[in-house]
């Protein structure tokens, strides 16, 4: 099991302020940049095509969220990744919704085929539809997953031959050979709508800092799980949720140590 | 006058978790997916032409709003609507900002014509001037409407053969049979940006458990003012009133009983 | 040095509530319209090519932002510049990115060329690209300038015949004869996505009730500045400061005289 701490990939961020590009879906792209603020790095958002394969070259990780896809989206996507693809820059796609509808589906199989996906990410329901299992996706929520969360990830991590994380209770990051899972957590974050996106943004940031991108999204993971803790018992309820998350997160930043993250090899 | 308690149709919503398909505008999309969550229901925002009809297959109610319309995304209203249509999955259509500019009124008008809308939703000017009463729409604002609302809002309802609601310091709800006055409420509402368009979402996750839309449309304006009305006390102005309100709702779902709505017959 | 003060432009803003019409960018365009709403103006946002001159047309105000241009939305905002400049309407651009892509500079320049654009704001390093010196802007965010910015914002206001701002832990503004130095804010302000765009949508309200645009726009980030200040003590980190800051604006409109601003001429 790698040493998981995130002090020093915290100390990286706060020091090299990369750059996290995103091209996201419009429900949570306000969120999304402010998370990565918050983390330290610096979130663009752009998703124009004369663009996006300029602003990614500026970039240290991309992020990809199909959470209100259009084909012209995917489209600015695939330009993007491919000009990440040129360079050791990081891509993580977050598959929101896909199992819900065909387009969603197709076009996360798509991104996945046509160019190189470092990190796929999305709940339980959307990792085990795209690994062929049987899964209910109702909308943008997983509702049943035919298999074993675990082995799904690890199975489709081997095959993709890269890093898969399945969101839920527990956080399950593979990259085909080991699974760590990720403990951190509270079941608020589940009634707020976009801490699945903002937990990418999140992996965008801290992959962004080095190359074992395994060790870097189980930080990410424990790392928000364990910010988002911190915020329930600061919070009224799940509406003033995402603020309390991004002052818990300032604290972190300014105090990496005090981290508490629970991951172990499953 | 109908029974209005909201209790049943909250633990409706809680049981079944219905999916509230919005195609809605950029400005309070997060807002409109926060409100729908907090309810209950489970919201997705989905606008391809290439998946909507899918998305909304799925869903128990469509919710529409043109605050930030396009033709392209107009085209995209009408293939949902219709594919909701076949079935009996309620169309909420929110005409924001009809009356302001020529496009807004005619592709409102035009929703209206080519598909059914069970529920049109606006303020007093939007629904006068979608009545053909003289009414001034600055932007998104009801500055002055010529004729008198509930009369409007029953005559409305009672040409297009649905429910029509007209916001304001008092909502009205008319099926062009009855009009119920709605005085739940608190003037802060008026004074933070997307109260009308969360109030819409509201009443789609109202309508996606049950077919009275006339009550389930009164419940649900009557139980969002009243929740309006419990965290106008509990934030410190318009600035921080959204969070507040979402707590409230959370409590309101956690007990239903303790909801005072006032809803008369007019 | 003009009388800086803000009393009676706000006094106006409450009284006239005027239109301020919005093309902006999917990130902030929620806290751009409750900011808009928060000083006392009403906020539309729309950029559909068949309804933009007509909705301009009833504002008081325009304000064009480029945070996630598409050549698309690009020619709405020309569209809708070219019919504010039939009118005394004033046109103010917030050039976000300039010199991070060459879309976005050419974008920011087509704009300047193509229309009478009264207001440029920008930080540091997009005014500077703007102005032919060399910078670096990573994403949305000014790393270096390679000139003095006083001098940089004065000679491209000179040179456009307008005025422009810079932003930072200064304000700069100009006329091109005189420079405003505005010296209200605080540091949080900086750690939090989107106070860049929501300066200019105070700059578009203030504009929007007079001629003296210089004066305004110095008002204005003063203002804008001093209600950041009193935020800062009133949040409990950068996650809770916009709810803050706009309860401070409600304060600050209510009792306009409690302002304490900081211009002066450099």
């Amino acid at each position: 099991m790698p040493v998981i701490n995130a002090v020093s990939t915290l100390k990286s961020i706060s020091e090299r302020k990369p750059l996290v590009h995103h091209i996201t879906n419009w429900v949570t792209i306000n969120d999304a940049a402010q998370i990565t603020r918050h983390w330290g790095a610096l979130p663009v958002m752009a998703h124009a095509k004369e663009e996006v394969a300029e602003m990614v070259g500026l970039a240290s990780a991309l992020v990809l969220n199909i959470g209100t896809l259009t084909l012209d989206l995917i489209e600015s996507m695939l330009i993007a990744a491919h000009a990440a693809n040129t360079k050791p820059i990081p891509v993580v796609l977050d598959a929101v919704g896909a199992g819900a509808t065909k387009l969603r589906t197709e076009q996360a199989h798509r991104l996945l085929s046509e160019c190189r996906i470092d990190i796929l990410k999305g709940n339980a329901g959307e990792i085990a539809t795209l690994a062929g299992v049987e899964a209910e996706v109702r909308g943008v929520e997983s509702i049943s997953v035919g298999g074993d969360t675990p082995a799904v990830v690890k199975s489709l991590a081997k095959r993709l031959g890269n890093v898969v994380a399945a969101t839920g209770a527990v956080y399950y990051v593979s990259n085909g050979k080991k699974v760590l899972a990720v403990e951190n957590g509270h079941p608020i974050m589940g009634r707020v709508v976009g801490t699945g996106c903002i937990s990418s943004s999140t992996v965008g940031c801290f992959v962004s800092v080095g190359d074992d991108y395994l060790r870097l999204t189980a930080e990410a993971l424990a790392s928000f799980g364990y910010a988002g803790e911190l915020a329930a018992s600061k919070c009224d309820g799940p509406g003033t949720f995402l603020g309390a998350l991004y002052n818990q997160i300032i604290g972190i930043v300014a105090n990496p140590g005090s981290l508490k993250l629970k991951v172990k090899e499953v």
